[in-house]
């Protein structure tokens, strides 16, 4: 990938690394983070909304009251007291467990990683959405495992093409193992499941036998009315819930958790102790604090009301200023809004020019394993605030607007795509 | 392991996971944590004789100044100020390197996980002292790495058994991928090479072109003189240096890292971003500002003479009060001695009556994948103070005493011992 020195090691790696392929738009997204550029690409939240100065209190009393337990090695599954206080979270999507169901980890991605370790041997398969979150994908290939997208429409994941997916891979010899899905607020797709389609996957789940690993960490930001209802709400044998901190408090601190059925929270426990020995107690106790002392679930009201502007920015932006043949999701909570371009348009092709024009997005191939979404984008409205939204779309709509021109002139702009190559942005910008 | 509930999932899992096994002694050290048993069988540090205020109003000043930074998503590389950082707490052993060398790790059993990662498909060989960490010893095995012993001396790794061993390992047909050594105050053996030692070993790596993973958690902790010059300070391209904050500091923090060349490096950061996305921001500034406004060295120095206080409670009474044929080694520094009992007693068959003598330890096997060290047994005088320590002794020598007569009455303890199964201790504890 980058870089020309010689590797001495080259002939040493595992086979697995194979898997592990670095973005070639790194570079790119390094110029995209110049404060002139409007990063419509990344999804970071938006922790300045944060009430910093009572977090530093917490944090200050924390480490002079139980500095020693905040500072020293804990338990491998994590803190008890933060495990109670995660049911409280859960019981606002409706899930019911014990805090011996869960593990807590280093953000929602490592969870992620010691499920996958502990189901997939290489050559498995993992159902996957189509498109489907670029840190899932990440670690699904590191462990050689075989991604098998199925289609969805506007209420997400698509049952009859689970089930058809299913098959085709059951007839082709190979082992379904897990079927990873975001239901709510859909990462990057911006859809949500509703009740009833939640239905028919876990049905189709349970009647396959097959795992379904519920991620979540956009449930509790929804514009409105209620969070919804979690798949493992319905189902605490089959699913495994995934949960996170980093949207709803800060994604800084790195706490995330899995709620699993016994015999794998326990294989999971031993996995995480491998992995990184314990969580940080003083990540963990930072969280446990900040849920005991401050206001949390009207600091969550301020994240969703702040999201819903955004939303509404950047929707009402694309409406006004979008060339014509451009369409786009309409999310009912999360970060993200999923954007396909007129037809004969490259989103991979077209980048280099839109961060020319000052604004970045994330190309739609990365979401993808196999080459899908050359005419889709991500866009996200988390982080800028909503003049810098709708200035991002400005430029966006331009850059589309001359594209398009090109493309009449010339034909499709794929060609000149496949001089970038594949595209797999890194997951810390996506 | 433990559970009686059926495991819906049991024909599920990964073979990788036969490789993950829990601890038969858990529910031992579980009543070993209860305040009236003297622990020496934890690696807890004594993080109490930290200056729990100055850090208290540093982490309120970072969250303050720059919360929105503290509490964000990160590089998957980690903090490049830190890294900085880390660069001049690594010149005290000697080692030279730039920033991009290094990656930022959820301590540096992270670092650990992701080198095996990137290095060891299943089967291949990892050659490792006899006895070794713990925790180094899951990740191999959970990575499906064969591990084979090499025998130690009083200067640790030898390396003629090395070179013996490696011709075996190729004789076999099997790849030695590493040789996996801890060269400063051995975990658990509490031996350290001399500097022809590191320089044999070295040797034998190079001339082999075998990777040297070289973990050094306890190179800045010991006792006497300047701190040992690592192995890494010597060759840039065949060895990965792994050090950790979890001594020097805290290990609540979870902050390590690793050293690597050039394309070694480039790999462990994608399997990084595969793992976590990206380390704490928040832990990494608060070592970073630690060390910025700390007197971090003068700590470390308060550390040391703390620990030398305690090894030398340690070695005094076990002088004093060990039965004859009891030996044992001196470190020069870390937290561990490592005990031989007498002809015919086990340490795991003890276990049980040490703790209903309100005495716990390690008992040798769990350091040893193939079953050697029944006769030995980790203590480790890091956390208890020197009453605690002399009294641990105390209780300890009784126990053996009456093993002894035990022993001498119906003959080894041995038989005992297998009722009780296989030992690891969880590494937290180890």
């Amino acid at each position: 990938m980058t870089g020309t020195r010689l590797d001495p090691w080259v002939d040493s790696y595992a086979a697995r690394t194979q898997g592990m392929t670095a973005s070639e738009i790194r570079a790119l997204f390094a110029v995209a983070s110049r404060p002139e550029v409007v990063s419509l690409a990344g999804g970071m939240p938006f922790v300045q909304a944060l009430p910093m100065e009572q977090i530093a209190a917490t944090v200050s009393r924390l480490l002079t009251e139980r500095g020693a337990t905040a500072l020293q090695y804990g338990s491998g599954q994590g803190d008890v007291v933060l495990r109670e206080q995660i049911l409280q979270v859960m019981a606002d999507v409706k899930v019911n467990a014990h805090p011996d169901d869960i593990v807590v980890t280093t953000g929602s991605q490592m969870a992620l990683d010691l499920v996958t370790r502990v189901f997939c041997d290489p050559g498995d398969v993992v159902l996957v959405e189509a498109p489907s979150y670029v840190g899932a994908l990440g670690v699904f290939r590191a462990y050689q495992a075989d991604v098998v997208h199925v289609a969805m429409d506007d209420q997400g994941l698509n049952p009859v093409a689970l089930a058809e997916a299913i098959a085709a891979v059951r007839s082709s010899g190979r082992t379904p193992k897990m079927i990873y899905t975001i239901p709510s607020f859909h990462n990057p797709a911006g859809v949500t499941q509703g009740p009833e389609r939640r239905t028919e996957i876990l049905t189709i789940a349970q009647r396959e036998g097959i795992l379904l690993l519920e991620d979540d960490p956009y449930g509790l930001l929804g514009f409105d009315g209620e969070p919804p209802r979690a798949i493992r709400a319905d189902d605490d044998q089959g699913v495994i819930y995934l949960g996170s901190f980093s949207k709803t408090i800060a994604s800084g601190l790195r706490v995330g958790w899995a709620v699993a059925p016994h015999g794998v929270r326990e294989k999971l426990v031993l996995a995480a102790e491998s992995a990184v020995l314990c969580p940080s107690n003083f990540a963990q106790m930072t969280v446990s604090d900040y849920l005991a002392t401050q206001p949390w679930r009207e600091q969550i009201k301020v994240f969703r009301e702040l999201y819903r502007d955004r939303r509404d920015a950047l929707l009402g932006a694309m409406d006004q200023l979008m060339p014509a043949g451009t369409t786009w999701t309409v999310p009912a909570g999360g970060f993200y809004s999923w954007i396909t371009l007129p037809q004969g348009l490259d989103s991979k092709a077209m980048l280099p020019r839109a961060i020319a024009a000052l604004v970045a997005y994330v190309p739609g191939t990365g979401f993808f394993v196999d080459g899908q979404g050359r005419q889709q984008l991500r866009l996200s409205y988390c982080y800028p605030d909503t003049d810098r939204i709708r200035e991002g779309v400005r430029r966006l709509a331009a850059v589309i607007e001359s594209e398009l021109d090109l493309a009449h002139t010339f034909g499709t702009t794929h060609a000149l795509a496949d001089s970038i190559g594949q595209v797999n942005p890194a997951p810390d910008i996506a």
